[in-house]
């Protein structure tokens, strides 16, 4: 097991990363718990396969929990369970000092972590993510939030956790479309900000778990720590991202899961890079190579001219522009701000 | 109109106190509006009221605006109603760096500024109180939040404002009522920290809102900044309130305003003070003797025995205990844990 310390302005908390991380952590855990009570929100998925180890490890701390399971599934991440979740905080009479233990995906890590920043105006947060996605992603940046019927993520804020516990040996579980969305992200990190994880996966070490979370932890970390409130270089993080969200959006959210939207995107990102000329050809070959490798499909299948309007209703977009994130080189990073209908042309002239 | 900065370590921000503090304040509020746009929340009384003024403020610096105005009560405190703004921004077109306006009393101001604090994870805020208590006690702390069916602010988070505007012209419509509500929390101000504030209110000058305002954000500013996120010497400000929040829940909110039941708390947190010999004598009489002068009635006609299990539920509390906030002199709050049955038998025996 390892353990990388995030240091944020506001705070600073551990990620302890390993196969068998969750019983190791247990006393660390423990030490967060002065009520010696936790509410665990998981869903019905990963309870039901994973439940035994987290019950485990708290009922050996002597810690008592109230549960709630939601069903799988981005339908969970809305106000209706939001304030289902407070009910029943209220109901399992926890109070300021008494944790949420986020236990399952991101769906789960978003909701119960909304719901941790708001109850009561913030109870302590432990996030256990049981992705690949959650574990490499969404374990370092506070991020938390609910969907609303006029967009994904639309209500939500920063808030830190005290604690996240990323135990690899739940990935075995994963089916491989998670395991895949998880691989996006690993990748942009990869393209972003580490050669060292980069050669790692040219390397073909795709089952070095604990090595990949954590250097995608601090990866991340690296451009969190930096600008925690998401007003600058933390914008970097949205490579492939302003093109992977037009993408799920054109499909109602239906057809492709986050992380397949993303290596599209990324392949967009890639193309309108080389064609602006940003993007060194033979990095963006490099990195479409990986993915290939990896079984990502980077090949968007739909009309620029259908994507571009979505793209400019995207929450990142300051004044009329569309903020793309383009690679000027393997990490590096540069932001790209450009009018919607210049994109839609680059894109509809370039050849894929 | 003179300005007072806060100083928090998140962010700092003006507030601007004054007779016609909202027209002179008119060039500040444009430099935070780099797309000439805002969305307005209001009731509809305060709108019939006031809305001119905002109207011509906006209008002369050429801002538009969304506005929604809501029912005036403590019933639109709810997650509903916050469901309602994400739909009204979304629906004016709200970018990241459009402020929401929280033009209004308490209500207005914990709900817009719990909107804003969660559309898109965070847009900035401006609030413009129109009430004495939330010139004189919202104006600082970032508290924002709705009630849930299971109590008070249960969902809320902290978030500053870019911007306070207290226009004192305002003032001038408030019912008797709603005035006596802010004037309670002006005399815990004077109470727990500004004998400056104390030495006014004895001298008769009432009238003298600007000062009076100031005065009590400076005091409240005191406490904040040395405690933002409320863990520790921020909670002296809640002399008054453990009782306070009991009674109104004695009477299911319905019978006291919020400023009525916190004098009628700080008579018996001066009473208990008094039995425990925390507070002296003359200091408890002085403040019962400037309530009575300014028409605030501090004697609490709620059996003790009632009380007492009402406070034991308050979120403040930790463990077993109730923290009761006592006066140890003018400008000397302590904190006293207390359990439920020793307060219970310390009320029912003491007279009042």
């Amino acid at each position: 097991m390892r353990t990388i310390t995030i240091r944020l302005p506001a705070a600073a908390y551990p990620i302890l990363i390993g196969n068998g991380a969750l019983a190791e952590a247990a006393e660390t855990l423990c030490a967060l718990c002065p009520g010696k009570r936790v509410f665990v929100v998981t869903d019905e998925n990963v309870w039901a396969l994973h439940g035994a180890r987290l019950d485990s490890v708290l009922a050996g701390q002597g810690i008592s929990y109230g549960l709630k399971a939601l069903r799988p599934g981005e339908e969970s991440k809305t106000l209706a369970t939001l304030e289902g979740l407070y009910g029943a905080f209220h109901a399992a009479g926890m109070q300021r000092r008494d944790p949420v233990v986020a236990f399952g995906g991101g769906v789960v890590g978003d909701t119960a972590g909304f719901a941790a920043a708001t109850y009561m105006r913030g109870v302590p947060l432990v996030q256990i993510p049981t992705t690949l996605l959650a574990q490499a992603d969404a374990s370092v940046g506070g991020k938390v939030a609910v969907d609303l019927p006029q967009g994904k993520n639309l209500a939500g804020c920063f808030y830190q956790p005290s604690l996240v516990v990323a135990d690899t040996a739940v990935l075995s579980t994963l089916p491989p479309r998670e395991w895949n969305a998880g691989l996006a992200e690993v990748v942009k990190h990869a393209a972003i900000g580490s050669e060292e994880l980069l050669a790692l996966l040219e390397g073909g070490r795709v089952d070095a778990m604990e090595e990949i979370v954590a250097l995608n932890c601090q990866c991340k970390a690296s451009f969190v720590e930096r600008d925690s409130l998401d007003q600058s270089v933390r914008m970097m993080l949205n490579f492939g991202h302003t093109f992977g969200h037009a993408i799920e959006k054109y499909h109602d959210y239906k057809t492709y899961t986050h992380g397949e939207a993303v290596a599209m995107g990324m392949g967009l990102a890639l193309q309108a890079g080389r064609l602006l000329g940003v993007t060194p050809p033979e990095d963006a070959r490099r990195l479409l190579s990986l993915m290939e490798r990896l079984g990502l499909d980077a090949h968007a299948k739909d009309p620029a001219d259908a994507l571009v309007p979505l793209m400019a209703g995207d929450k990142k977009n300051i004044g009329g522009d569309i903020n793309l994130v383009l690679l000027a080189g393997i990490g590096r990073p540069v932001p790209y701000p450009i009018q919607p209908q210049a994109l839609a042309s680059l894109l509809a002239g370039g050849n894929m």
